[in-house]
């Protein structure tokens, strides 16, 4: 190394080495531990890249721009998480390693907490726009017991691959939750889902197209299960055949989640219901990690 | 290693090695670049401290404040790239080792881009409160020639610590640019900088406060200086024996940038004037590196 490039490189550890002894005194000691890997690999990035000045400018407008299209109902943040890849690799981090248990993927930036109550074999739809889907299957722990009563979140797009809070901050459809029956089964229906473009109007869907990505997310319906004494689970499940299956645009799709979508003509559905146009059907078990095995 | 953590080691990297896939046919060789060494950062922090899910959402939210307390005034990003010690680091990138050149420092949240002129000898506070300070000095060339005709900005917080701009957007006072004379040197009129602390209300300074860290800045003047042929230089002058010099809330002190300020009476200034209430005096070059010299 040249005299100046190890000036350059004292000069620079200096500056690191002040910041890390400034986060020296946090009390929170995860908090500390947190903050010191962060100033270390966000320092180490910046002087592996040589980060110049104006590129640096061009981050913070990034992150303003993505600060500023951010509402309550569109978070560029998670967004960009998501096709960065952190989203997944959080959840890849904290999956419980249980051999039997349903694996987890990104919870996506469509979630919304007011969603309504549907009866179970009700309707989560209620007018989202699409073929007629009828979902099944049951909750269960890891050691096979039914998990009667646990909530069950359910959201999806419609036909055109619009989540309701994208038409408008008010619109809700496609989505509900409803409680599973006492042996743990559960059935709705909704829309068959439909492949979609995660929101690409904004800072991250042009951080996509400069790096020749496409926005394109493989069909999914979005499950989140919640009940006492297990593990949460925020899932999808995604339909077989899917052409993005492979080409998922924040690195969600598990083999473990890829279900057959069985299709129908008008008739007879398992329910009772005579829909009278074609219809689809999906199943799939839900199976949690029970507190006592983590 | 066990058998389980290796697995979980071969999950979190199979996330990673999608991610950096994605990123490999970017266009801009540049651009392919920063985001696969960002990509291997970001991924690497969130494995070395195991990243829960409970922090990837307190990340989030404190992204989401971030961009709604920022608006054209309030740069709440740069806040914390500068407390992060980032801002400093790609000064420290940049910097040419240009002996004999002034050093750089951050820019920070507070240059605004319309900025009166003021006449050379003029008055740059224009109604801000403190004590009057002479500021005078020579715009040159590492090699010693005078850079006639330069632009001086400066802008500088009021005898509270507040920014023209933090009392209201379209208050302006404190800040203003010059032409430097043939000869370089320049002289103005300001008031005498005082140590402030950062806008803390928002979350840069919760994150301040859980760190235990102080949000402090030693007394300084923002200087940015523009001359064709020459790189932009974009320093501070601090004022000696501040309380906070040890101590920068976002640790952009040099020693070479620490200049004495005078203090006078009331009576005759270096320019002809008169003051009537006691008033201070900073002297300082500037030396710029010319591109030929880069
Ligand atoms: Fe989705
Ligand atoms: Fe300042």
């Amino acid at each position: 190394m040249s005299r100046e490039l190890a000036a350059a490189a004292g000069r620079e550890q200096a500056v690191t080495d002040k910041v890390l002894a400034s986060f020296a005194g946090t009390a929170d000691s995860r908090l500390r531990e947190v903050m010191l890997s962060l100033v270390r690999h966000l320092h180490a990035f910046a002087r592996d890249v040589r980060l110049s000045e104006q590129e640096w400018e061009t981050a913070i407008e990034f992150l303003t721009r993505a600060g500023h299209i951010t509402d309550d109902r569109r978070q560029e943040f998670i967004l960009l998480s998501d096709v960065l890849g952190l989203s997944m690799l959080t959840v890849a981090i904290n999956e419980p390693a249980e051999p039997g248990a349903t694996e987890a993927t990104v919870f996506g930036p469509f979630y919304v907490d007011d969603a309504p109550e549907v009866p179970l074999g009700g309707d989560v739809a209620r007018g989202a726009v699409g073929t007629p889907c009828y979902v099944s299957g049951q909750v269960r722990s890891v050691d096979g017991t039914p998990i009667g009563g646990a909530l069950l979140h359910v959201w999806g797009a419609d036909d055109d691959g619009f989540y309701d809070v994208q038409y408008s901050a008010d619109h809700s459809a496609g989505r509900g939750w409803l409680r599973v029956a006492p042996d743990g089964t559960y059935r709705f229906w909704t829309v068959l889902p439909t492949p979609y473009p995660i929101p690409h109007d904004g800072p991250v869907g042009d951080l996509l197209t400069a790096a020749g990505r496409g926005p394109m997310r493989p069909a999914h319906l979005h499950f989140k299960v919640v009940s006492p004494d297990h593990r949460t689970l925020i899932t999808h499940i995604f339909v077989a055949g899917d052409p993005y299956l492979q080409d998922d645009a924040v690195f969600g799709v598990k083999d473990s989640l890829v279900v057959a979508a069985e299709h129908h003509r008008a008739g007879p559905a398992p329910d009772g219901s005579h829909p009278r146009e074609s219809w689809a059907s999906m199943h799939f078990d839900l199976v949690l990690v029970s507190d006592e095995d983590r």
